[in-house]
């Protein structure tokens, strides 16, 4: 049986993945006094004269909300709430999983940023953080931005971050084994949507300063006609302002990193690459080129969002330890410095990189933690 | 310790009574491929294809939300959505050990009605019903109707429906017990907040034809100037049109029902009672009158909302049991048919009531269940 026809099976099987469970004892009337009423008046009174004992008062320091407009789920695009509702479940049991956090996944009706902001912002008194999800560029860049700004809890929208981390992880383990510096490299991108950006934002914030981004209509260039502002922000980091097609840029390249759609390259593209190319083609489920043909084209470390090949690029990597990093230290905001130490401690997890073993299995004892203890 | 201090010593030791718990296996990366990417695309797709699949594979179908603004919450009045949280989790709780659902706390920071009703419309892909919760009259009844109109899955506030059924139940045993007919006995209300207008309506729809609401302004009647829509519907059930105090009106009165504040009546009121009189004294945590005052003055059988007396009416009796039926059966409403034949059942439950043994106790066996194979 195919993957998706077995998980269709296991969903219908358990209703779902994820359950809410009661953690105190409820055996009879004395401890229903202490747990619910009269009892509970306590609590809710000490909490009314500080609202910050919520976070250790009830499950809110330790329970996170995962939001979704169902805009842009997987490659699937935009299917909707309800539809979106299977992969948020994932994340929540992932989250458990991994970092023993509550996630409780929010998909909504609306798709207008706005309402979205406005409905996270009324949520917020039941959460330690929020975990955007799933919701299209560039309205993903305003949400955040709007929450970030009027929020006293975390934000952090993990297509962009989580993807971002994971790959600047990857990408310093690869470096080392191919002796090259981030500062000196040429890193092309195809893709320029949430995970693109931020991608190439926190690659630069490390160090990097020759970044080509290629989105649908080629290479981004400062005088792009057609750019909103987060691709205009980055267009400077083309060094040369070089024009035209991906495959042109390509050229000389040391780094690729594909976060745009499948089977867009062959060998023949890799091979005007420099010497030792690393290529990072993470479209899922079918990569940009697939590993054994861009070795084929001379790539020495190939890496993919896929579990059966080596140096698995996940955000699953990520997102369990940064929100454990954030809770406990009950941060209001995730910024690119936190960003970067969780990327410097994933790239630890591997104590002898290989150009098959740049990336810890999510699998990893004590990942979560190794990252939350990072930030 | 008292009652309040051991509650703040279990909140803090637990951090709250709820958490999400995983419900499927995760041993490796074969399992994850199953229950998350690549795998999961497909149960995605389904739902798109038929958004009503989202019961099935998803945990929706034995889901919902307890959703309050914090406005009216115990007995402490308007604390806000942080300080609601304690009970609102206590709620979950409870529908998970009596009636294995998963509730989700959402105490919402607004508490403005039509943005009460956006966000949970905006929300109800995620549920499959909505439990109403501490929201304070008259606007509890504006949100009820307007969201019973707009969305396609069950809405229930507790603090009315819960309350009437409860009630209802036990004065169908208390009935039972000094051999009076509902139809023919005269009913006091004290109270004509939520709970006491769904009580009233509860009980006339199960025949009772004689009611006199009082609020803080006295007795409720036709020509009185101040009356809200709901108050005014009920003025007709008020037989001679009495006016005057809740004092005044008990003469003769058969039946007391107290949903308003503590310690208003004394002995000496319930003297002028008619003969064999019920006396249910509800509010929380002090009654109207005590037990032991009330048989005092001559009632026959006393009931309150605490655990320490005989005869607890209490909500959590109910709100299992009603949302257990409407998530079986997927009913999209709830109506007073529904609260009518729940009430039948939660009466039942007493095989031959007595005067100290009018309803059954929350951790009765099966109650959930026999309540939600009633409706």
């Amino acid at each position: 049986m195919d993957i998706g026809k077995k998980s269709v099976q296991l969903h219908k099987k358990f209703h779902g993945k994820i359950e809410i469970a009661s953690k105190v004892p409820l055996r009879g009337k004395a401890d229903l006094a202490i747990s619910y009423t009269p009892g509970v008046a306590l609590p809710c009174q000490e909490i009314h004269k500080n609202v910050n004992k919520s976070f250790d008062l009830t499950w809110r320091g330790n329970t996170i909300a995962i939001v979704t407009d169902g805009s842009a789920v997987l490659g699937l695009g935009n299917i909707g709430a309800e539809a979106a509702l299977p992969v948020m479940e994932g994340k929540a049991m992932i989250f458990k999983k991994f970092a023993n956090i509550n996630a409780v996944p929010i998909c909504l009706r609306t798709q207008d940023p706005q309402e979205i902001c406005h409905i996270v912002q009324n949520l917020e008194a039941n959460f330690a953080g929020i975990n955007l999800e799933d919701i299209c560029a560039p309205k993903c860049f305003q949400i955040e931005k709007k929450l970030s700004k009027n929020l006293q809890i975390p934000i952090f929208h993990d297509d962009q971050h989580g993807t971002a981390i994971a790959t600047l992880a990857a990408l310093k383990n690869a470096l080392k084994v191919v002796n090259k510096k981030i500062e000196k490299v040429k890193i092309v991108f195809s893709g320029a949507g949430a995970a693109g950006i931020a991608t190439a934002k926190l690659l630069h914030f490390a160090g990097a300063k020759h970044i080509i981004l290629c989105d649908s209509q080629g290479t981004i260039y400062k005088n792009r006609k057609d750019l909103n502002s987060e691709k205009k922000a980055l267009a400077t980091l083309n060094l040369n302002q070089e024009k035209g097609s991906l495959q042109k840029v390509l050229q000389n390249a040391d780094v690729f990193i594909g976060l745009s759609k499948g089977n867009i390259l062959k060998s023949s593209d890799i091979k005007i690459m420099s010497k030792k190319a690393i290529v990072f083609a993470m479209a899922n489920p079918i990569p940009e080129i697939l590993p054994l043909k861009a070795r084929q084209g001379g790539a020495f470390i190939t890496a993919t969002g896929r579990s059966d090949f080596p140096n698995q690029i996940n955000n699953a990597l990520v997102f369990p330890g940064i929100f454990k990093g954030a809770l406990q230290k009950k941060l209001k905001k995730l910024t690119q410095k936190e960003f970067y130490k969780a990327s410097c401690a994933l790239a630890q997890c591997v104590k002898k990189p290989t150009k098959n073993k740049i990336i810890p299995s999510i699998f990893e004892k004590n990942l979560a933690f190794k990252i939350a203890n990072s930030i």
